[in-house]
């Protein structure tokens, strides 16, 4: 990478205070060559990182961290902070990659949680101060919320409760006119009129709530960063800074297709945009079906809660869609209960959501939507155990939606099945449904799916065996098929294998069966255990001799540990669970 | 109760229009006899459905229910809708109590959806408003929601997004200056504002977000409304109608202590208004705690969301707390957030809220709690299975924290037990801690608890036996001792008593032991056993001989069915549990 003289010269934020106009301009220059460096390496949140440098050399010159508290919404915009405190190691070469995309306590004491979930900062930050307040402390907290956030149902209740603290709070309003794509809804109105009249415009939102409120037009111009957090550094009262800044800063790409370079992949800086790839994906299935099925029902309605890039709801395909289709901005509670309205009124919706986003509405998933049995569809993206970061876990989704009455939860295992569900979850009006879309490549057995999915909890008996029986959900089944033919390698004998399909309920009359000729059950699961679907499975043969052996996660917070690693520690390997079933001594080997 | 001339000539909305002014008053004074006679029967919501009258009658003499669709947030304002649309039955003696005291699809095509939980009523008529323009349909969508369910992060979402609706869609905000309890936060100022200017202020929440907007000072005077509704009937675009009502209006009592009156119980017009019960409570000793701890640590603080009434944090609490007590107004998810940064931050939060309600903050419990590890406590009140509404069922608490890596749930059985789990969780500063609030009567050992918590997952052996093991958590570690004494009154077997204390892990050391000479395990756990704490014990014992029996109740919606019932049902009784640990053939029985 190319020389980075000024950023060499930071190891605190104390060098930062010392430097002059020039040098942090030197300083913000190399500070956007370790974030192209880190993300062209290890992949990260490039435009939003960008557009937030001089912001963030403005807040290390005039605060002093880390008495004076800043809290980063989402973390997408910390690299500026981690170079600045101690962590430019992950930026430069050789990359540290130890070092990791989001705030994290366990790295410095410059970072006071770990974040990667939106719209927190607020409320965080605000227990923070009202702490502060407790102990007769004296200090600043700063919650840095961008406008994209800003439409999360937790960030609202934090804006409306700390605008009445009696207490220094300051809110940097990051707005770049951007959520991960375009943001659509009446806040960004509010914002734009703010933006427009240079700060002044008397509706404001802000002030109404009661919060002193100013405007810096130039967001990116440290200079004027800095005269503004002086101004309204040690305020006694609440107090918003709305700054406007331009996501993907100093990247040209970026600055002009912000939606697409809001998170890059390693080797963007020499890719030509396009990845090549052409092969269908459960993604392209996806979007193929929605737009086939809107040629012939205008009821058919795709929603995304601002994450449209997760099911590959391109520009093109939300045009395509026109008013079939609506981003909901970042807010899912809100987006559970608007597919329940649809549904209930004879819409067709079909909501795309992250397994670890879906987090955010489960009292809605179980009020809103599955109390009222609305016929919505909801495809759960990217559930399964990962290397991810700790707060992009995305193992939690089956014990949060299996245990919740009414809701189908659906987990397929190849693309035929897939489809069939959808199809099935659209066309019928009885219950909620929920489909965890596949990870990974997708596959297919080229033959079509003709299941009727009405019949709740029918599992498919795959091949009929005896003694062991393993039941292998979603993308656990290939496993599962491994698992038997270990066990045939092993022993010669003939496993039951079973695809459950329904992660909600379990198959009473063939579990009840499979006691004639079956000591040992095995079930596989790809997330966590506990609370899962195995456990049903578990507890129903409690009662009896079987013995039942439940695969998948451990209840924890796993931090960007290899695949490789978990599977090793959570025993997901044929060999292993072989190993574990002969040493029940529960079923007799023939050879 | 008193004579209802002009209600009993209205058996459907068609009769409310055909009303003069004259015949409407008489009708609304008629509607007012009918909620004081319900609620004096059979309890229920007062002060909100007192205040709604003039508006419902309003809304029905304008608009065409059920083709135009009312949703009305929260239901604590559907009496007089109730009344309107042929459920008079419910309010009139003899009271027919089939009849909900929420908004129930089951009873009528007026309601469309079953509704409990607050600040939904935006998102779900955004969704029915956008699937009648998906298929051209052509009628007013109506959502109805009060100014302290405004401050909730899925209405606040749902007003971003209903902003842009490109059609009919009417949001009537009944502002009655208050939640349950006061409002707070800086939405309550901008409100104010509002109110104070007669709707005139130029600053201006929803119009900066691109609401037509229209205030109605006399809230409670039909004539305006009606005038009102009839202006922004078949409107084209996202309009509000702020209307300022008086809580309790009509009933003076109501008005004067709105606060009291929120909710009022059977008996309530004969009562003096102080039940004269001055025992103990399980609410009570938690107030006391929490008084005496602020007199020596100003770090305590005492959290509630919009809910006091729950703990009983009544006035006088409040003002005996001081800055060390906050309100964050309807806001789940935030205070979790909050409680997050206090504890991150030094203070000692304690949170309390329902077991319903803490449904809404998941992703909050999980990531800004428990994934930092914030030693917050958190007092889960009225977990349970009870024969409350289905919108109100407190069964889900276990298994939605019980999954969550990190949090440390605690189920005390008795006072003592509560009070020592209480102050070991405020002292340390290592675990976020939940503890289920005991329901029903307070039971007092008489002897302080010592044991020290700090020892995760370490049960209590209340009484060694052999064969069969009783594991009873919390609510039902009663029953467990009943089933233990059946046990021996059945068998002479002295089984095993034990107390588990912590629902989110197992004494794996202790299970182990007990396989030396138990061979049946019973839990009993008070919520649904699905995804809860005995699925995990039997888990662990699902390689091995033991026989595990689970408890608890069932996964489903249960609506205001008699708690005798559920508990055969479930069969949650003694006789029922001995009767299936001896079917099991497992026990040898000794006489």
């Amino acid at each position: 990478m190319e020389k980075t003289l000024y950023l060499d010269r930071v190891n605190s934020p104390e060098d930062v205070k010392k430097m002059n106009t020039e040098e942090l301009k030197g300083l913000a220059d190399d500070i956007r060559k370790g974030i192209l460096n880190r993300v062209n390496t290890v992949s990260g949140h490039l435009g939003p990182d960008l557009g937030f440098v001089e912001a963030t050399i403005a807040l290390h010159y005039v605060f002093n961290s880390p008495k004076d508290k800043f809290i980063l919404d989402v973390s997408h915009q910390c690299y500026a902070h981690k170079m600045i405190t101690g962590r430019k190691a992950g930026f430069l070469d050789p990359i540290d990659t130890k070092i990791s995309g989001y705030s994290n306590t366990d790295e410095t004491a410059h970072d006071h949680f770990k974040i990667g979930h939106t719209s927190t900062s607020i409320s965080l930050a605000l227990g923070m101060a009202k702490a502060r307040d407790l102990k007769n402390e004296n200090y600043n907290v700063i919650a840095v919320i961008g406008d994209g956030s800003l439409s999360g149902g937790e960030a609202l209740e934090g804006l409306n409760n700390a605008a009445v603290l009696n207490g220094n709070f300051i809110i940097i309003l990051n707005d770049n006119e951007m959520c991960i794509g375009p943001t659509y809804g009446g806040l960004y109105k509010a914002l734009k009129e703010l933006r427009e009249s240079g700060g002044t415009s008397s509706n404001n939102m802000f002030k109404s709530m009661g919060y002193d409120y100013y405007y810096v037009e130039e967001g990116n111009n440290t200079e004027k960063l800095i005269e503004m957090f002086k101004k309204v550094k040690d305020t006694k009262k609440p107090t918003v800074v709305h700054i406007h800044t331009l996501k993907g800063k100093g990247y040209e790409p970026a600055e002009k297709d912000k939606e697409s370079y809001h998170y890059a992949l390693p080797g963007f800086l020499n890719s030509n945009g396009s990845s090549g790839i052409e092969a269908e994906t459960y993604n392209s299935v996806t979007t193929d079906y929605l737009l086939a099925k809107k040629q012939t029902d205008n009821r058919i309605i795709a929603i995304s809660p601002a994450t449209p890039g997760v099911s590959n709801f391109t520009p093109e395909f939300r045009e395509k869609m026109g008013k079939n289709y609506t981003d909901v901005d970042i807010a899912e509670q809100h987006s559970i209960g608007y597919i329940s309205g649809l549904a209930k009124n004879g819409a067709k919706p079909v909501l795309a959501i992250l397994s670890s986003f879906i987090q955010r509405a489960y009292d809605q998933l179980s009020q809103d939507l599955s109390l009222n049995n609305a016929p919505a569809t909801i495809l759960v993206y990217w559930g399964g155990i990962s290397s991810a970061d700790m707060t992009h876990l995305n193992i939690f989704d089956i014990p949060l939606i299996s245990n919740i009455p009414n809701i189908v939860y659906l987990s397929p295992t190849n693309k035929e099945e897939y489809l069939a569900m959808l199809d099935w979850s659209v066309e019928q009006n009885k219950y909620p449904v929920a489909i965890r879309v596949p990870f990974g490549d997708l596959v297919s057995t080229g033959v079509k799916d003709t299941t009727d999915y009405s019949k709740l909890n029918k599992y498919k008996v795959e091949s009929k065996g005896e003694q062991i029986a393993v039941i292998a959900a979603g993308n656990f089944f290939a496993l599962g098929r491994e698992v038997q033919k270990e066990i045939k390698a092993k022993s010669g004998i003939n496993a039951t294998l079973i695809n459950p399909v329904y992660m909600t309920g379990i198959d009473i009359e063939l579990l009840e069966k499979l006691k004639q000729n079956h000591s040992v059950i095995v079930t596989l699961e790809d997330g966590c255990v506990e609370g899962g679907f195995g456990e049903k499975i578990t507890r129903f043969y409690g009662n009896s001799d079987m013995r039942v052996l439940n695969y998948g996660a451990k209840k924890e917070f796993t931090d960007r540990v290899p695949l490789g690693e978990l599977y090793q520690r959570y025993r997901l390997k044929k060999e292993l669970i072989v190993e574990d079933i002969f040493a029940l001594n529960k079923v007799v080997a023939m050879i």
